[in-house]
């Protein structure tokens, strides 16, 4: 192990004349080559917080000499650190820790995905539907008969609202396939869950009540605009409605047709109590439905959203029935809350294409969009199928969890091995994702360990492969030292 | 006129249980209905600031008796202003003073706007091209073949930069026609002007130079990124670049092409010269290229870009060129600026629809980009033809100024005579916008009258009459007194 401590600035808060020096302790441990050792202690210096954003790094030439390594080593880590967005560098004012380094919760961390995503062989990545399936022949002929019949205004400046076609579509649809009450009025489109979220963010009241376990974009994305998250307790129930009251928070943020990522869906009582804890405090339930069309051995489950459209925020989109690539979502809004979302969207559609919007709304009226569903869910469940199968066989003690609706399972893994699965899957080319970086920070619930394994992604050809390398990767059976 | 003390409660700005009462001094002034009276009574007193966001209006039934009007009056009036995003209405907080009701930029002047255009019946608000001129059957032919062409992954999680084969329709593109130096590599996809503000917002350094002329909406999204604006004297020859320096700006914001909205293209040494102050100084230049591809007399002026890329961040949008609607621009970045946007932008493409961005890589790519914009050039140099004849024949007193190029003119107005040209303008349901809202409040240039005239957005069968409207709600000439 070679150590050696290296002169870096801090950062030049107090303007680019001010720069005084700071010792780094930087540690090249670990196996592999020289850069890839550097990378790997730049990067925990980061992560760790000791090397802060801003932070400007010595020149590549000084920190070779101080390492004794080759100044290309260091130049070329450099490189790659800032393409991975864990370093920027300016002209003029040399690499520094790039301002956006901190947050690595599973959808922005630029750097390790990037880094896991170059090698992979097997994609297991939750949350990306199959891209080879989606509809581009039924896709076109709606898109055709769209432009067709639109009004020439379509293509002036838009209602923020969105087209009236789609919004119209989407009223019936939702009213049949999720049992949502709304009128083409209440619903306001964005480009997905996270803008929906973003939009939200202005007019939500904090702190916000969020699953212990879920997506940290969204913890993130709603701590940006100022809302503090609380965590609530998920069981094999949902979330754990009774501790709200406890949180104060003005809003609850749940997924409950399909708790993300660890299963279910919340329980007919726990929906009740929702809503009546929304009444009586007047509170806001923002229900993420983000695969409530996939659903294979459970009965159909509901919109909660149906049970008080006043005092639910619903949202939708076709990042998972269609393609994440494709940008269109929706918010059902409850009527007071509709001028509000409007004023934080502004006075004109600047995000959503006209043209999908138009595409969509035939594509739903037209029961293109059920047919679709209909194929992709015996896709799915074929797939879940095998999975379920496959890991019977090949590794009984594992037990899979979440597998009734969506297109991801969660295997449990015994107590402190998820770190030695994950690096055990990159060796086998296999990208997936490990369960603690779903848990929020300030959850009162253990750590689990566990793999979050999307199977969606690969294309059907693939999917065996990426199973075996899922099995290779996957802890034995617990020894009997008795 | 009827005049009335109501009784307002103050915004609750210390919780909900505080609210203190104030006096309003409301005035039913003007003609019209008692219900519009009241209307514009209540628009002002918002505009004007003495009713702030957050203010609490008073229950209709207690408004309706201190007026002595009827109830369903108020809380028509109460239901309208919502509906115009001057109020809102929570369910348990009353009716309030909406929280943007006052930012009243062009873009996002959702009250005046929209209550204009319930009784427009001349469209000549600037900005917006013919929506009827969008090239449905050319764009899906590209759709057609951009849909067969494109590899699975293209349905996948996109890449925040944006699919390759538009970067590299774009590159090559933005050569040719102006004169743009890149490669795919540099360019970020966006969903238009705004969005790539917003982006610019957390990577530029303040405060930022702007034209002392230009639109309110552009200067709030930078005052919203926390950057200042500092206003820069515009004249024939564009902006005064030699204030720059005094501004102590990282960054200037401006549109050389064709100075929006006053005129004419930036002077060549000052193009120079902005670029020596950028590198003299580390800054950056900002070029909105708004409307770079509609010329009519003058020689065709390429991109500052192409001075020195690695100083510009040149921005270009669909929304002039095909349909406010599509929702597609790009940024063409300094090598060193890529990261950091891509960081401010985050891990995956959250915003632009992926079937559009393939589309529009074919269209430009196959030709049909160019024969579009030699179309509607013609088209637009027509109208901007009949717009000048019909003026020098019907209000010769009247100076227009910033026809060369693009799709809107500055009338110039006597002193003081805007607002009095904007009402006719309105008795004449005739939608047009003045020329202050324009100017930065900062500038030290004295306030100019005069109306911005889009000939751009009414269709072909309706300009003529629009043209009618125009020259009848114009001031006549000044009446000699000697």
């Amino acid at each position: 192990m070679e150590e050696t401590w290296v002169n870096t600035a801090e950062p030049a808060t107090s303007g680019p004349g001010h720069v005084a020096g700071t010792d780094l302790h930087l540690e090249l441990s670990g196996e592999g080559s020289t850069r890839s050792r550097l990378m790997h202690a730049l990067r925990e210096s980061i992560r760790s917080g000791r090397l802060v954003p801003g932070t400007r790094l010595p020149p590549y030439r000084s920190l070779a000499q101080d390492l004794g390594i080759a100044r290309n080593t260091v130049a070329d880590a450099y490189a790659e650190l800032v393409q991975e967005g864990w370093l920027s560098a300016r002209q003029g004012s040399g690499t520094r820790v790039a301002r956006r380094a901190a947050p690595l919760h599973p959808d922005q961390r630029r750097g390790p995905q990037r880094r896991t995503r170059r090698r992979v062989l097997h994609d297991l990545m939750p949350s990306s539907p199959d891209a080879a399936a989606f509809p581009r022949a039924a896709w076109l002929t709606s898109a055709r008969r769209a432009l067709a019949a639109a009004p020439n205004d379509a293509f002036g400046v838009g209602d923020p609202r969105g087209r009236p076609e789609l919004r119209e579509a989407l009223t019936a649809y939702l009213a049949r396939a999720r049992g949502v009450r709304t009128d083409p009025d209440r619903i306001v489109l964005c480009s997905g869950f996270a803008h929906a979220l973003r939009l939200l963010g202005s007019v939500l009241e904090g702190p916000v009540a969020v699953e212990s376990y879920g997506l940290g974009f969204h913890r993130a994305l709603l701590e940006e605009a100022g809302l503090r998250t609380v965590p609530l307790t998920v069981d094999s129930h949902g979330a754990r409605i009774d501790e709200v009251p406890d949180t104060g928070a003005g809003a609850v943020l749940l997924t409950p047709a399909h708790q993300f990522p660890t299963g279910g869906p919340l329980h007919p009582e726990r929906r009740a109590a929702v809503v009546d804890w929304a009444r009586s405090r007047g509170g806001l339930l923002v229900e993420d439905d983000y695969d409530g069309e996939f659903r294979y051995d459970r009965q159909p489950v509901g919109a909660v959203q149906g049970l008080d459209p006043e005092r639910v925020v619903y949202i939708g989109s076709t990042s998972k029935s269609l393609s994440p690539a494709l940008r269109l979502g929706w918010m059902v809004l409850p009527g007071w809350l509709v001028d509000d979302v409007l004023a934080a969207k502004g006075a004109r559609e600047l995000w959503s294409g006209v043209v999908d919007q138009l595409t969509l709304a035939d594509f739903i009226a037209c029961g293109a969009y059920d047919r679709h569903l209909r194929r992709m869910r015996q896709h799915y469940r074929r797939r879940r199928d095998l999975l379920a199968h496959t890991l019977a066989a090949r590794a009984p003690h594992i037990r899979v969890s979440g597998v009734a609706a969506g297109l991801h399972a969660v295997l449990e893994l015994p107590r402190n091995t998820e770190d030695a699965a994950l690096r055990a899957a990159r060796r086998q080319g296999l990208a997936v994702d490990g369960l603690r970086p779903y848990r929020h920070p300030d959850s009162a619930m253990p750590p689990r360990d566990g793999l979050v394994i999307g199977y969606g992604t690969p294309p059907d050809h693939a999917f065996t492969a990426a199973l075996d390398a899922l099995c290779l990767a996957l802890p034995g059976p617990p020894q009997n030292d008795g």
